[in-house]
């Protein structure tokens, strides 16, 4: 193996696989960067036997300044400490020389670094992907998908599937996650439907990985699947996460239908309110805030309270309400994440009763995602 | 106590004083903030014992909206869990109004909390300073002193007197710092000298701290003294330190009056090849890099090195060089920490042999700043 390239352009791919690549992993060989190249391109691979990325970089891109003079594999490891030397090397280009034994020369300005690889033998091959149930999705609506429902994941080991966010894929995509304590669902329309249904549940943090790579993208992103593992492909890069296994929970009939009492707010001012009132929450034991609705006297009132520190009450100004009067309790930062996914949008909150689940909907679209919060007996 | 205020004006008051608050601190009561509110203004004052900060708002400064009903003293415990009380809070303005039993309502808007205060008469006296040993120094100078010495400081508390910055006042300021491994020591003329000389000793944390909050400051600072504290004073706010106690070590003697091998280089270019050498010097357990000084082929050579991981060996440009060739051996973190404080001026680095320490000075103005670096033996 021996190539030149532009320093630049192989930091930022670099930087792309690094973020799958742990230094704490079971399988030695996954601290490392495995590096392919061939006659026109270079192919960078990190894994954390959870989340896999590949990218590649090529000689058709001048931007690259890739010039290959020898094909080979490799690994080299740590492939942070690789990464540093690369980011701290002096030159605009830098080239990469691999003699007997995997002794790696890297040359840039007057540096000469030599460090030993391993061999490429050694790294596990990553899963070969189905590309018949085959999504596309613009980036910006993906992001929106995970951040939405990302926050309801588990984390909880004592039961796995419900650390990751359930997808059913057929003329819509529907993604759901629940923690047993509140639940998140989003709904999508497909541009073009699958031919036959699928569903699988994708880990939360692979999807948190995964939407932060997705902050600078706004493509369309390749949804791909096979029996455990999942794909998504933009731009130069490959996304691999593998799916949880087992049956997740029917979750459409923890969802009401009907309500009792029904409040408006502008999301923000209601997220502002529970952000003060959890400050006296979270001073004690069982972090619960209450909320008292007297929609006759158009008034609403939340709570916080501890008993070692102090209370605090305020008087919110809901943009409408009615139906019966309620109090009800609870964990003030479930509504906080389900709040602040909403941005600025006016919000329905709507409760049945004081220990049945209410839900939160954005007034526009109303079907398209739901959250819902149990509440927690205080008496 | 009765009074009402701009919360942005109180917000930055709060935010100069925490500061000083710690919520690990075996006095309980340094946890909290201490207000006095006397006819005209507001004193708020937090303390962790080391370090206490005191900071002033006046009704003579129309942007405070600062409105006094009635004046008393209160201690507001965790300050942190107050601050973040106001930082949340919805209006423009708030209250803050102290009934019986130091009971203390925070208003604003529609919010209101109540929440347990605690007697004044509890927290420490703060140290009463001679006004007599006083000098005034530009913040942008007392930033680039601190900046310069702390790097040297110890991190042992095996000689507490060594993880302060030694301090002699008279004609001159003269700062020193050693941790017995480097030296670093930096010489300000004064415009007005002192009367009777002073010398004292100022803990590198205390000194890190105020560095933090002279960011923006851009008038002079007045440095007082008395037995056992340092008082600086800035605006509306001041900075106590306690002083280290003992006798600090005579180090004049340390720095060589002469050498046998010097180099000139642009710093930032030194620092960037130290940093690539150490990369590799990271890697191994003594963690050292070598200069390798041939003056005659006017050559110089660094050189890192990691039996596990590979070596590192760089061609250096320096600017002039002269003397007897020399191979020396050191920490690289010491130098890298040291060139990091000259930016980006050509430095001097002077060498005695092998084994004695090796000096950094700016090339223009070498009197006013010294680095000094011992090296180690690896033969």
């Amino acid at each position: 193996m021996n190539f030149s390239i532009n320093r630049v352009a192989f930091i930022k791919a670099l930087n792309v696989v690094q973020r799958a690549i742990s230094a704490k992993t079971t399988i030695p060989i996954l601290t490392g960067l495995k590096i392919d190249v061939t006659d026109h391109e270079i192919m960078l691979t990190g894994s954390n036997a959870d989340i896999s990325i590949q990218t590649t970089i090529s000689t058709s891109n001048p931007d690259n300044e890739l010039q290959i003079q020898a094909t080979g594999s490799l690994v080299l490891s740590p492939a942070r400490f690789f990464a540093e030397i690369v980011k701290k090397l002096p030159d605009r280009e830098l080239q990469v020389d691999v003699a007997d034994q995997y002794q790696t020369t890297i040359k840039s300005g007057n540096s000469e670094f030599n460090i030993n690889g391993l061999d490429a033998n050694g790294y596990p091959h990553l899963p070969e992907i189905d590309h018949e149930h085959q999504i596309e999705l613009p980036a910006k609506l993906l992001r929106e998908v995970i951040s939405q429902t990302v926050i309801a994941v588990s984390k909880q080991e004592s039961r796995p599937i419900l650390t990751g966010v359930h997808f059913t894929l057929e003329k819509h995509l529907l993604a759901v996650a629940t923690d047993s304590h509140r639940l998140s669902q989003r709904e999508v329309e497909l541009e073009s439907p699958l031919t036959s249904p699928a569903d699988f549940v994708i880990p939360g943090d692979s999807l948190k990985e995964l939407s932060r790579m997705l902050d600078d993208e706004e493509d369309l992103i390749k949804l791909s699947l096979s029996e455990n593992q999942v794909l998504f492909t933009f731009g130069e890069t490959q996304f691999y996460s593998r799916l949880l296994e087992g049956n997740y929970p029917d979750t459409s009939r923890l969802i009401p239908n009907s309500s009792d009492t029904k409040v408006q707010f502008a999301a923000g001012e209601l997220l502002a309110a529970v952000e003060r009132a959890s400050l006296l929450s979270h001073e004690s034991r069982n972090n619960v805030i209450k909320l008292t609705i007297k929609p006759a006297d158009k008034q609403v009132m939340i709570t916080g309270n501890s008993p070692d520190v102090g209370k605090v009450e305020e008087n919110l100004e809901p943009q409408a309400l009615s139906g019966n009067d309620l109090e009800i309790s609870f964990n003030p930062d479930y509504l906080r994440e389900a709040l602040r996914v909403f941005g600025s949008v006016p919000v329905e909150v709507a409760f049945t009763s004081a220990l049945r689940p209410f839900t939160i909907k954005p007034l526009e679209r109303p079907d398209e995602f739901i959250q819902l919060i149990t509440p927690v007996r205080t008496f």
